[in-house]
């Protein structure tokens, strides 16, 4: 049997040469980061930037290649929160559940505030169409959800993900998806020229919260009993390739019933973390989850465009301007939602750093502001800076507090 | 971080759950094969003939969703073929090296032959544009190139790729595949209108010989020593991933060196079993690959289309006089070259009956010959049933000359 280079449009030697390159300088430039004292994510990060389309243009980002690292990726950060959720203890995130909901809130609510208000009240560049309100309400958005994917990674590589901070941020983090949920539809409306609804906000949330509670209790009833049978199978595999079919279906139903995919992708790992077959399951999906997780932390970094950081460029100085404001009220918004929950004993600063990171989503709330004309180019490339900067303090400044990473598991 | 359903362009939800859907399906088949008695991936190919267009529809086949299947199957025989790369014990395989050889040259030329004749001088429907030698070629073409995927797999679900006839079997399908390059070539320029060079012919030759011969010679000399290197690294499957992605680069370079991926995939998987570190690669590439090859089986499956058995509508009854022609060629056309090789004891039956499954080279083949307006629609469908009919034997008859299927790995 013979497989072609070119069958089909997508030219798959190229494509797969472009993957091996992802995942070698995912794993170089990782060793470099551990080896100079910082979490491994954060050389995936760079790897990415320097693969990215404004360096040496080595990831597909545009036409099928790039939808397909797009999935990859999507494969990627599905299996890691999948991966999270196993490993999490439900009793203990019930324990610290009123912590993580007063932390996503405040970590919410305070970034918004701030954004709206700086852009509503301080002189800034122009902002393209729409109200000074819509503009400020999307800027105010784009500040919001925190990227669970780096912060799981950097508490996963220094060995941490058992502790009481680890627990409040990964349950504060979901909550945060939750919102961003809400979030994303009152932008989108706004975005659409439509009145913001109290009906629909309320209705996306009683989606997504009943989604995960459903989920939770009828899987914590029936997957386990539904696994003992799976073990019963002879194939090979077989738990490995229905754990990891569990964990797509979940997400799916998670995306359809109108929440989120890594909603779905937490809730499968939970479920599964109930049952008998759970030390197996949790062995065998690591190799997997190590080569999908690296293309979504390179494809992340590959979304920066150094070129916003030129400082000879006129336009650059007044994307760094806006970019330096947003940075600032992107980290003092989360840092202060450490102190959400004076009743529950834990390292604020932790949780607060851990919170700082704002990932995909802040990049897709400006790409609709974006195309919609209520963001200019220039703000758009200053979500860009912030999320990139809140996503490359966050490991360091995690690793500072949290001290050395562990020993090497591969 | 929150992850859009549907985030430039595919639907990512709708994606995961076919993937879901073929995963779930191909297990429960595969299991349900093996409690009737026969391998597993006969069960997975049945999975893809229901989740198929002709019957489910599950399988995305077409647009982006559909160049994303295949791009997983592809990166699933890539990982099958690293395995038995990694599985193969080279000094065993040059010991068994001339029975490949002749086996593999008995297998293209008796197919081939008896083929060309058959359309050239026995009556049939007619067939489409250009002379009569053309589409014989084309006929004589589609039923050379075995699919060493079907045949692996079964040996493996058997427990039997230590044995003899298992070496000739596979060696003898790597070198199919090259000697399957040089028809494509042949083939294609045919299709254009080209006259046959034989210093075409020559070249594509000597480019997939030299190809595996350097990388193997090269590779088993620098790889292990490369590898001493990565096994001191400390981050996390550090092995493994290096190991994924020199077979992925490995695979592109055979490709863009005009030989075929999965020429490449063996080679790195022969070079990296010279490695001090294959034990730890082999454990952890195999959940990998387990998730993908069933990808692989279900979306050959998949392309099967049920409507060419209707014995009621008569343009499916001149398909299926001319598939039933084809079928018989195939199968007495490679079950002769188990007896090429009469210097080498070995059951000769078995590796006749190894040699027989077509898989994709020849639906590319019929493709391309369809395209071009050298075949007709019947005798497209004619090939893709001999390619099926070929596909489902094997499995079973292996079975029954080989024995009982090993206990489960998984």
């Amino acid at each position: 049997m013979l497989a072609l280079a070119a069958a089909g449009g997508v030219d798959i030697a190229r494509f797969f040469l472009a993957l091996a390159a992802i995942l070698i300088a995912a794993k170089l430039l990782g060793e470099l980061a551990e080896r100079i004292g910082q979490p491994a994510v954060l050389g995936e990060l760079v790897a990415g930037v320097l693969l990215g389309g404004s360096v040496l243009g080595v990831v597909p980002g545009t036409g099928v290649p790039g939808e397909l690292i797009h999935v990859l990726a999507e494969l990627g950060v599905l299996l890691l929160l999948f991966e999270i959720g196993l490993e999490t203890d439900l009793r203990e995130m019930f324990r610290v559940g009123s912590a993580s909901l007063a932390v996503a809130i405040v970590g919410v609510v305070v970034p918004f505030g701030l954004g709206y208000a700086y852009w509503a009240y301080v002189p800034h560049p122009a902002v393209g169409e729409g109200s000074l309100v819509t503009s400020a309400i999307f800027v105010g958005a784009t500040l919001t959800a925190t990227s669970v994917g780096i912060t799981a990674r950097v508490l996963s590589d220094l060995g941490k993900m058992a502790t009481q901070e680890a627990r409040v941020i990964i349950g504060a983090a979901v909550i945060d998806d939750v919102l961003g949920l809400v979030i994303l539809s009152v932008v989108s409306g706004v975005a659409a020229g439509a009145a913001v609804s109290i009906l629909g906000v309320v209705r996306t949330l009683a989606v997504a919260i009943g989604f995960l509670v459903v989920a939770v209790l009828v899987g914590r009833f029936l997957v386990p009993r539904l696994f003992d049978l799976v073990v019963r199978m002879r194939v090979r595999y077989v738990l490995l390739v229905f754990a990891v079919a569990f964990a797509l279906g979940l997400s799916s139903l998670a995306a359809v019933a109108g929440s989120a995919l890594i909603i779905g992708a937490v809730a499968a790992g939970i479920i599964l973390s109930g049952t008998n077959q759970f030390d197996t399951i949790e062995h065998e999906v690591r190799p997997v989850a190590s080569i999908f997780t690296p293309i979504f932390f390179v494809s992340v970094g590959a979304s920066v465009d150094l070129r916003l950081l030129d400082p000879t460029s006129p336009s650059a100085r007044g994307t760094l301007l806006v970019a330096g404001a947003l940075i600032v009220i992107a980290i003092l918004g989360k840092l202060v939602a450490g102190w959400a929950a004076p009743w529950v004993p834990m390292r604020r600063l932790v949780v607060g750093v851990g919170m700082v990171p704002r990932g995909e989503v802040g990049l897709i709330f400006a790409d609709i502001g974006r195309r919609s004309g209520v963001l200019t180019e220039e703000v758009f490339g200053a979500v860009l800076l912030m999320v990139m900067v809140t996503t490359f303090v966050a490991p360091p400044g995690l690793k500072a507090l949290l001290g050395t990473a562990r020993p090497p598991a591969g």
